[in-house]
């Protein structure tokens, strides 16, 4: 990825968690094409395409993301139902879309949020994304944006080498 | 999800398994909007955007995952690796992709798709987007299609919906 198209989400989940929920969020030290590891708790996850094809992860504790939804919502849910799960899509949406913003020039639309649970789950972006993640942690506890981007040129070369090799 | 958006998602998985893997798909009934349950066990999620936004989740029976990889790749894997996350992460676009070329007038593109792993984890759509479920049964094990799409002047308007309630 691109150094120019990695700055617009650096900043997006802080403006988000800021504006949005009055959190403040630290970040940690980017790593680029990490390793496969378990997600946080919930994760959302939503597509962007355009002139560049990618997916967006935001995947958060427990913790985090009971605080989002009361802050969202006005009211602490009890457990991690609907209500939580439509509030972290937001969240992707919101943080996706701020970033989108500042690459305009690959004219993007953004794709419907999905939100994942479950123990350990994990996710991966396949093997010819070039990937980032970013790791925050709050008052509420920790989370990590994920960003996998490819120039739709670039893309569309992959995948004759990969289906070449079918 | 209007009729003619549902059918090109009904035909291209079994379009996909029989022309790229030479395996059978045996459709089962279709469920709109279908309550909030575990995946199987492996699953691929692409976004699509354009004059609709939508999803794409297939999700696959492990054994699914380890013979969809073993036909792509000429060996079966050892275990649900790389190749494997591979294998369902291109299936997963061939599937998206197939039923975009019958949805031409949304000019949607895809995004990147991203792979799920993890014991009984579960993908939401969010509450507004429409849903269809569509569970497929092979030699190999069974399979789920589930589609979200929202056209985008009806989705920027739930969207204001949804903002205001915050």
């Amino acid at each position: 990825m691109k150094a120019e198209h990695i700055n617009p989400f650096l900043t997006s989940a802080v403006e988000v968690f800021s504006t949005m929920l009055n959190c403040d969020l630290k970040r940690g030290t980017p790593t680029l094409n990490a390793a496969f590891q378990p997600a946080h708790d919930v994760s959302g996850v939503i597509g962007l395409s355009g002139k560049a094809s990618g997916t967006v992860v935001v995947s958060v504790d427990c913790e985090v993301a009971m605080c989002v939804t009361e802050k969202m919502l006005g009211d602490r849910p009890d457990t991690l139902n609907a209500d939580v799960m439509d509030a972290i899509g937001e969240i992707t949406n919101m943080i996706a879309g701020r970033a989108k913003t500042g690459l305009a020039h690959l004219e993007m639309s953004l794709a419907l949020p999905t939100v994942i649970t479950g123990k350990n789950h994990v996710i991966r972006f396949g093997s010819l994304a070039q990937t980032i993640s970013i790791p925050y942690s709050c008052a509420w506890g920790d989370l990590t944006v994920e960003v996998g981007l490819i120039e739709v040129d670039e893309a569309a070369a992959e995948k004759r080498t990969m289906m070449a090799s079918v």
